[in-house]
């Protein structure tokens, strides 16, 4: 039942938008890169609605953790990267890092649940998605 | 059909969220913080449900200008007042402003339409709203 | 002492960070898509500290207004246009828009001014980069 | 060299600004309520530039987790709570929560470095910081 994909990553650059009073990227921004670079791997196979992909059902974070190494600043260009480590019943979690130039600023785990939009049920994730993405 | 309401006004602390590499708030939230004291100033007559009122109906935001006299920075306190310049069938005109110990660094006017969220077309403001903003 | 420049423009993916419970994009969030076309137009002539291009300097942006027409939504792929319609001697103008396949859906405006990062006074665009610019 | 605080808290209302197209809280945005509350409980006891506390220095957020059990929606009041779990020589480890009505809806640890502007190094948490906080 536990799987794990190839690495996935895209091209990030930092705008002011990203970044705080510290001259730095905000820390909290890193989980919207995190889940951009999510997104477009979900895009990669196809699968373009990655948060809300049908009616009734949305994906939901359930956990997150960060490890911040090294602050990223404006303008520079980043990489940030997507593997699925593990996928359970109703659940996938994420293994993603922030690189720049070759070098980890950031690390992160995140966990991906298929919900009922109603009631916030576990949902099981579709065959069709877990044959696309071969897990 | 135009009427005017008294000035409102909330405070507002300035959070690292808010701020930008410039070392000062990022002009983009200011916006936030105008619809902060909108949506206070709806609820302090009882509404409170200022963006989604009511089932297949919402607020949006029509039209925005701002200008920009002088920044806001980190953990500074400031004060947003909203106050209705005017009030069509659909529409009402909000001008605003961020003041600093009663320097004015921000104004701006933000008109809100009603609006059918499937079509996106123009309600008429209920006469409830109406009734309770005195307009 | 005005000119205007051609018209340039980026691709902009719809994100969830973007969106709000309406369903649709957040309307704050186009003076963030408009600034990254502005600081991309910067970069494409030579110009890679759009925000912060030297010590003691900053642009900031000193007015802005919105015309939302019809919104975006979750997914969808935009162009975010920006066009310098004027320049002064510390300022320049841009005409901005947010298309989605052809239809406009926002227009705006938004001056951006050089200043002293202490003072906020205005300086004087520089030379080389209105040479760049060719205005 | 370990200490606990008693919790602090702080009320927090859900503006559209914090929600997504999936109808909830956008989960990023749980990150900057921990930090208002965290930002509030430093200033509780004097200690008013939590961010950049001083020319030179900066705390940064060393780690973060989060566990999301049950969205919060827009308009709801809730209330964040901040608790010093534990103080080393130049972190802070803060546990907390997002509450509505009593029921914990996500919970999260932060910690929290203090670090040279230039260097990113570690710096002595200042004693009189400490003695503020009884730690």
């Amino acid at each position: 039942m536990t799987a794990q994909s190839a690495e996935f990553s895209i091209p990030i650059r930092v705008y002011i938008e990203d970044t705080d009073a510290g001259g730095i990227v905000y820390y909290v921004n890193y989980l919207k890169y995190f889940e951009r670079a999510r997104t477009e791997y979900m895009r990669s196979f196809g699968y373009d609605k990655a948060a809300l992909p049908a009616e009734g059902v949305m994906f939901v974070v359930s956990k997150a953790s960060l490890h911040y190494r090294s602050p990223a600043r404006l303008d520079e260009a980043l990489e940030v990267t997507a593997r699925v480590a593990e996928v359970g019943g109703a659940t996938m979690t994420f293994v993603q890092t922030i690189e720049r130039g070759g070098e980890c600023l950031v690390t992160g785990e995140v966990v991906i649940a298929l919900v009922n939009r109603e009631t916030g049920r576990p949902q099981r994730l579709p065959k069709a998605l877990r044959a696309k993405m071969g897990v």
